[in-house]
């Protein structure tokens, strides 16, 4: 079977599968590993607590197009999707290895753009950039591997219980309708700038996933994938179902007048945005909104049932039935 | 300047470059790092001691091509040339995150034996897959980010001294040889099998490594680049000069037989070799020796100057001139 059909998240469960039968489960590197395939990042023990790891890769005609973002956002994008997994853990970021393959016909002045990006975010965040390795490749890729750490507890994906609310960070969709201005050549009014941005400069939130964590929140995804899509991976790896009310969705004014027909899609089945999901009680909620300035809304609920199964039902109960759940990179494999 | 003109070296120096110029220095992971960009691994303390990370990529026409090594093969040496960065410092690999891009095409066996290849290597080398990424891309890559441990000493790139003798292990120039074989279609007998190994199934050094350091030896580098391009390198980093004597050179009889004019060359300038090459006096080298199986082969001296010359004389003393020092990935930028 290829690759198209199978589709990535399908080779991931594969992949997985290869790990599970063919690794040593004696070694000792295996026997700490606390989260291993299937979260937002990698964790394992030691002796000041737990390492997270993760990484991400950008790839040329797969999550950008040169041309459509200066060099300087694709290195700030590059680090963000990153500390945005860190983000979704609750952790705090710590040291970053950069990896870029380039073709040879590259001029050196937008690699060090690209690199003054990543020091940005690196900058804000508090990342130290610590090595890396760098490639000839006709396709331009950054993959970025990114450590941090956390206590004892995380947010995982698979700590949903029936009964726990959905609460959703800022405007899910933004992105993605940013993604459409810019791909269909639209929109350059003041208005769509926020759009735009939200997709070639996304902000971690970083800060917002240790409140969740500090408040007593134990499961939380980011939308990478789309908010439909990764919650639906919450109650993959939580063994539950959810329900979502779309007229509670916090769709932000400039989604809805750019896209007035399309919004609400945009804000469920759209992906790329790096807001937080978190699944808990009110009372965590509460406090997770006292503690932040971002917008915190509640959107659903998880069920008991049934098992990885959201559904999404509009102001009067009815199911709401989705154009497109999520992006698998702008396509399919 | 283009990236061809450039070279991976000097871009490299300009990335640093521009990594120390916009860094934050008062960060507390900035403050942690013991080794940066420059050497083979990062290194950063934390209170169990010191974490080792390395990341290195093959990238599809530059480091491989499809059909010249299988999948499985492919796999072991995408994740054992970053083991042979963590034996130049002496460490102890731990855990590996693994990104690959490939071509929505490709079929799904090739990529489990691609996993397959690195679970092996993997299970070998005690390392367990603690995650990764997968995307899609024209180009196939596989990105490798591992980390290890070590104690407060390692082995670096710029503590030579003048005085200290030269070794390596093993018989540089095999896998320069196997690449010429495999990409020129020659040499099938059986006296070849080892070389075309070396090139597509490198083993790293990871216990000679542990043995270097424990012996009391500071200073190592693994040939990936070739043995005259990689001295350089410690020259460099150390402020020194070097003596590479061409007759003490442990060239391989197969590497003799099958390319009996170029032997010496591929043995200085060859890439792709991952042994280890250290400077250290010879009560160190001694018990090196004696505490591992592998061969170990004095080839020449530190000396005080010129600094980063490294110059090769033949058994009467006369200079001898390579053809080729090093390869860029098989060719410039």
């Amino acid at each position: 079977m290829k690759l198209a059909e199978l589709g990535e998240f399908r080779l991931i469960d594969v992949l997985s599968k290869t790990v599970d039968d063919s690794r040593d489960s004696q070694l000792p590197q295996q026997k700490n590993i606390v989260i291993g395939i299937g979260d937002d990042t990698a964790a394992w023990k030691n002796t000041r607590g737990i390492t997270l790891a993760t990484t991400d890769c950008l790839v040329e005609n797969i999550h950008f197009r040169q041309g459509q973002t200066s060099w300087r956002d694709l290195g700030w994008k590059a680090l963000a999707v990153n500390l945005s997994d860190i983000a979704a853990m609750g952790g705090t970021p710590e040291h970053a290895l950069v990896t870029i393959g380039l073709p040879h016909d590259l001029e050196m002045e937008p690699v060090i753009d690209l690199y003054k990006g990543i020091l940005e975010a690196g900058n804000t965040f508090g990342v130290a950039i610590a090595g890396g390795d760098t490639t000839s490749s006709k396709t331009i890729f950054i993959s970025i591997t990114l450590t941090g750490s956390s206590g004892k507890q995380m947010l995982k994906r698979s700590s949903a219980r029936p009964g726990d609310l959905i609460a959703v960070t800022g405007h899910p969709g933004m992105a993605a309708a940013g993604f459409k201005l810019i791909n269909g050549k639209l929109g350059n009014s003041e208005f769509d700038s926020p759009l735009k941005q939200a997709f070639l400069r996304p902000y971690p939130r970083i800060a917002e996933g240790n409140v969740i964590l500090s408040a007593g929140g134990r499961t939380a995804i980011d939308i990478s994938d789309g908010l439909m899509a990764d919650l639906q991976h919450i109650c993959g790896s939580s063994g539950t179902g959810a329900c979502i009310h779309t007229d509670l969705i916090p769709i932000h004014p400039a989604v809805r007048k750019a896209f007035p027909s399309q919004a609400l899609d945009l804000a469920l089945g759209g992906g790329e945005d790096y807001e937080l999901l978190f699944a808990a009680d009110a009372g965590v909620i509460e406090k997770v909104r006292k503690r932040t300035a971002t917008e915190v809304t509640i959107i659903g609920e998880i069920t008991a049932g049934p098992a990885s199964v959201v559904r999404a039902v509009d102001a009067n109960g009815s199911p709401y039935q989705l154009e497109n759940t999520g992006w698998e990179h702008f396509g399919k494999f």
